[in-house]
């Protein structure tokens, strides 16, 4: 096969791939309760077109065949990954693969409902389902993994097995608990610096503001509301994210967007050259998180990103905060229920809670009908702190309605990484300097010059070798961890 | 062939045509400027799938089979709409229609932006093509038509022929022409009721309230922004339309929502049963108008429908209008330039213009370039008035820039259909007590009962036999147009 016909090819799969997207998007921000249904029955249809395409046999030949061949390095990335997810698709039956898709384009829902009403029960069957769908499938494309689990944590972040994560998470554990309690015996506990509530339009209008400021322009995306932020893309032109806005808690919607924004700089950042093919997204979701949080954490809850901008903030909300007080606020740490709201100290903590669940699921340690149980012992025992609902527990995160294990990791992992890229980019630009002068541009830049622009075509340590001539290394995380939170609560 | 094997074919067509719906819906309503070249591409990849699936040769065969056979009234009607559709499929060469449908999926962004910049220079392109298109598909599909126009015209009523709407026309013209004469001479100058600017925001809220009132329900629904209202929908429990909220013209926004909301019932009512096959939509574009309308004009402008909801409608937007006075102003006629603006006497002559316009761009008359010249010369000779723009004049309407050359007598013809079915429903409902009471629920159960259900599965004089007892009859459109404003211009 001539790779001319194998990117005609890639780009149908990619076509109806967008589609697919178009259709959950809607679903997330739009359809109304009557239509979720008649929605389904599109999405299930528009999978098995797309299963169709993906387990063709003339594509699977062409496939092996230009892996024999001399090519691009663009070329050998496109084959490597169409080469991954046909062997993985075709090694599950058509029926179950759709099956799945038809309960995972219902399954949403069912878990917002069970989380609006507090109720468990109302998503454990279909929970159970997707559970056992998705160990089935890890089972079928299970190749050299030491263990079940590995294979669904390869999906996301491929090397990152369990014996590598339990290291990280090990490290991370060892210093962040100690730190936690000092940080609790200090007494200092940093005070929320406004009152009263802000308008979901003003705050919205605001934030559309400081996507902008970041660098994500709305002639080439958009920004919606829905239950929870996340984002999505059509093509690096139509790069969508969503927000909601609290009305007494405004530093929600201000790190949604700055992290939902990182995201979404990612996927706009991608080469033109690489549009519609297997590469087109990111290395990894690591890495995905990495850019994400690197906004989040490392540009925005710095004092010098708010320096040029917090009395426009002050202004915009008709508020009167300190950026001091704002600046305590926003950093400080403390044992806290919901992932998406902790602090950057606990926020690990949070992740290793899920992370063993998971283990423990695709271990047959325990079931699902245990995972309220589990969930609140988890979370005493990490964050010392009792879980009053399950709603605030076990059913607040929305990655396994959608049949995501093994993705949690990544958040960790990214914040890891975007600790090194900071570290790198530091000896190449004057980071501060240009957030004191409003200047993002440069940061952007270079991101999209030593990440972005390559897609998937590099791995994760690949990306990390040629930008700093190093491999991943949590290092610069935990030395930046360490360095913030003992000035931040004079641990010294 | 097995109906039941028909139907499975046509359910895969019509979630194919689903896919394209929300495309097109993203695209009015959501996708950014830099994400409209990439929806294309997925648009014209879709239609090429689709028209596949509609001239594949087994389908083909099958409704020829199936012609033949002892069918149900349903299943009748569904081979019967197949047949057409892809008779008229099967003449249009794939290429061909392609690369329509390529340029359809890019055209209405070019129309508007030509609109916006009240320059028909950057649109003329482009409607050349569309034009050469329709005029050549037309050709290629005709049957028995007597002329060209008439082929078009066929797509949205079948029957309704240049002859048959001459005549309609012609009676139009003669009863309305004079009687603005004589109310221009009346001296009678209906004023706005109210003074200043509401809130687009504040609109948007009552406005929602009120397609809900009219039967409307956001749980079936959803009501969005965009630059021109219309409606569509994914199916009967997710119908979608769009309003424009003008802060100084309050009316517009009202009228658009009553109007959208008597289409978007038409769906929703269509019987469970019709889902997914050839007859799920509207019987033809006529009746689907005569809903919309017949909320619009007979109901949405009648006194004892704004009588119950007048103190809420003050209320909310913070004004103190009387009701009589905003009924002489919602009623009042008078020549303007903006179709969708016009009052319910003028409106029919808005529709000429641009139907004798049509005729000629197919009769070889004329030419796209003639358009701006023609089209003000047609508003002076109908209206007498002077068309200040082409954004206000040539340009105003969407419909050309779909391809929709045809489509405008549907709305006279609409009007007309209404006022009959207001004439049959009085003889079983008493329609005005039921407003004045706020009771709108039997109204809709009627029109549910007599038109929504079945769909497409009668033709328009079919429905109104069924219901009436008679065939399409302008009478009753006239009579109710001559009564209406003889009586408030007090012309006898």
């Amino acid at each position: 096969m001539e790779m001319n016909e194998l990117l005609k090819m890639g780009k149908e799969i990619s076509l109806l791939g967008k589609f697919l997207t178009l259709a959950s998007w809607d679903q997330e921000t739009e359809t109304p309760e009557g239509g979720q249904e008649g929605l389904g029955e599109m999405i299930e249809y528009l999978s098995g077109l797309y299963y169709a395409k993906m387990t063709d046999p003339v594509l699977k030949a062409g496939l092996e065949d230009l892996n024999q061949q001399e090519l691009s390095v663009r070329d050998k990335a496109i084959v490597r990954e169409m080469k991954k997810d046909l062997d993985r698709m075709a090694k599950i039956p058509q029926n179950e693969y759709l099956a799945y898709q038809a309960i995972l384009s219902r399954s949403q829902n069912i878990w917002a409902k069970a989380k609006r009403e507090n109720n468990f029960d109302l998503f454990k069957g279909t929970l159970k389902e997707i559970v056992s769908y998705e160990k089935k499938f890890a089972g079928y494309t299970r190749t050299d993994e030491a263990c079940l689990y590995d294979v669904v944590l390869n999906q996301y972040e491929k090397g990152f097995t369990t014996e590598k994560l339990n290291e990280f998470f090990g490290l991370l554990k060892s210093e962040i608990v100690p730190m936690l309690k000092r940080i609790q015996e200090s007494g200092i506990d940093y005070k929320k610096p406004y009152e009263g509530k802000v308008d979901a339009d003003v705050q919205e209008k605001y934030n559309k503001k400081l996507a902008e400021y970041i660098g994500f322009d709305l002639s080439r995306g958009v920004i919606k509301r829905s239950e929870h932020p996340f984002t999505t893309n059509l093509n690096r032109n139509d790069v969508r994210f969503t927000n909601h806005y609290y009305e007494d808690k405004l530093e929600s919607a201000l790190f949604s967007t700055i992290h939902e924004g990182g995201h979404g700089m990612y996927e706009r950042g991608v080469s033109k050259d690489l549009e519609y093919t297997a590469v087109a997204g990111g290395a990894s979701m690591g890495v995905h998180e990495s850019q994400s949080r690197f906004y989040e954490n490392l540009i925005g809850r710095s004092k010098s990103f708010w320096v040029p901008i917090f009395s426009d903030l002050n202004q915009s909300y008709g508020l009167t905060m300190d950026l001091d007080e704002f600046m305590n606020y926003i950093n400080r740490a403390e044992a806290s229920l919901i992932r998406t709201e902790a602090d950057e100290l606990t926020y690990p903590l949070h992740i290793m809670i899920r992370y063993e669940i998971e283990q423990m699921l695709f271990n047959d340690e325990i079931i699902v009908d245990d995972l309220p149980k589990v969930w609140n012992e988890k979370v005493k025992d990490f964050l010392g702190i009792e879980v009053p609902s399950d709603a605030q527990g076990v059913l607040q995160d929305v990655h396994w309605s959608g049949g995501s294990f093994g993705y949690f990791p990544s958040y960790a992992i990214g914040s890891a990484i975007a600790s090194q890229i900071m570290f790198a980019m530091n000896k190449e630009l004057d980071v501060e300097g240009l957030l004191l002068k409003g200047d993002l541009k440069p940061i952007g830049q270079y991101l999209d010059k030593h990440i972005h622009q390559y897609g998937a075509i590099y791995t994760t340590d690949e990306l990390l070798n040629k930008m700093m001539g190093e491999s991943f290394n949590p290092k610069y995380y935990v030395d930046y961890l360490k360095d913030k939170y003992t000035k931040l609560y004079h641990l010294n």
